[in-house]
């Protein structure tokens, strides 16, 4: 769910279909027709997600089971995203609004439900699943925490994004919440005025991160994803391996400093 | 799939969340944010249909074989409406891929799948899903058309829509490439020139109905109409009744001339 299409090597659907567009010399805007083209590739993938899960080749009443967690998994990415949508529009940002968007936009959608999909489909009992549940949950909340940190500080060589790309984005996070509510009133302007200038340069990116590290917000991201690792691999208790040391290893792997 | 806006009480999605966006004076650009709401709520709806769909409380055989129509009227219509997005940016029209485009935009959509869809649920015979898939094909055709032919001529007391307003949007429709066949080369820059105004005044709009009209085109879409509809109501061959009447009566229904 990243709107970027910088981060890869091609480029994202809309902007090929309005490369189609051009290429033909077709009548009216191109913008517009790779808007409508990315959304009906969007649509037809989400069809075809069903067809897939319906077409996997598992016995009917699990497949049956795991419904109901697949179904739980889209809505709320979608209410995710929506929450997501809110918060880069609202005016005042929130700590408690942004660790709710990472709850629902990815710490459910890129590690929970999947586990909990899995686990469902393979007849896991109710207390596996309710571990699958809790470690879950706050690996999913770390990893989206350390995504954010990488946004900012992370090195362009290894995350594959141009330095400070979030900033650019202008993407509100936990971060950045955290540092408005700490930071001095000419800090927040200042945060006010670069944040979502697509031009801010190395300096412009330079003194933001300032910001956020001299507030403290770096600190406290910081400690927030050791504590939710520590909760994660507590959580995982009862679970033997090999499954432990593969979750065990998901955690260091998806909470890493460096990638 | 209609994308105009105009033609209920309510407006559309993205008009809905722009005005929510607009009254709450959020950050960024309503259209934008009216967009990407809209987006949502459509994928929240396409998640809901599968639900709904797997939830509907039917023997488990019933619902994996009606599955294989389900999955094929989706991906055929979100086709559909790609080559309808097709048709419209490409400058030459042609009577042939509109045709197309009603096919699987509307025919397959509007009739014939959904029909197939509950004779598979049903437990249909082999020999009544293919009545049924011949008649939805001729029937959901000739519905397109008269809806085409509506968008044109018909009265906005009755359809709800302003007079010409296909003509304003500039729809690209089989009785318009039957036009561009038949009518003169000025009568063709005519054409040109004012379809897709949205300024187009009731003057205009007449005009063009003049020459959609004079070129004899109105004349063959109305003949295709009846063709379709006698295929149709003759394919009923081997159904009883009370489903042969029904099917009977939705035939005059789809395709009468007044609403």
């Amino acid at each position: 769910m990243d709107d970027s299409d910088t981060r890869r090597g091609s480029p994202a659907a809309h902007r090929r279909f309005a490369a189609l567009h051009r290429g033909n010399r077709w009548l009216g805007s191109p913008e517009d027709f790779g808007v409508a083209g990315a959304i009906l590739a969007g649509d037809l993938c989400l069809s075809w997600c069903d067809e897939l899960y319906a077409g996997a080749g598992l016995p009917a009443d699990r497949l049956l089971a795991g419904r109901a967690v697949f179904d739980r998994m889209r809505t709320e990415l979608m209410c995710g995203q929506y929450l997501d949508m809110l918060e880069q529009v609202i005016a005042v940002p929130s700590v408690e609004r942004a660790r709710h968007v990472i709850l629902f936009k990815s710490a459910k959608y890129t590690v929970q439900h999947p586990l909990l999909l899995g686990g469902t489909l393979a007849g896991a009992s109710p207390e596996l699943l309710a571990t699958y549940a809790e470690y879950g949950r706050a690996l999913g909340e770390a990893f989206q925490l350390r995504d954010d940190v990488l946004g900012v500080f992370g090195d362009p060589g290894t995350t594959g994004k141009p330095a400070g790309d979030d900033l650019r984005e202008g993407k509100r996070t936990v971060l950045l919440a955290l540092t408005l509510d700490r930071c001095s009133p000419a800090e927040a302007a200042l945060v006010g005025r670069s944040l979502g200038d697509t031009h801010l340069d190395a300096a412009g990116v330079d003194r933001l991160r300032e910001v956020i590290t001299d507030s403290g917000a770096l600190d406290a991201v910081e400690e927030m994803i050791d504590e939710l690792s520590r909760r994660a691999l507590s959580a995982l208790g009862p679970v033997d391996d090999p499954a432990r040391s593969v979750l065990e290893q998901l955690v260091a792997a998806a909470t890493a400093r460096d990638l």
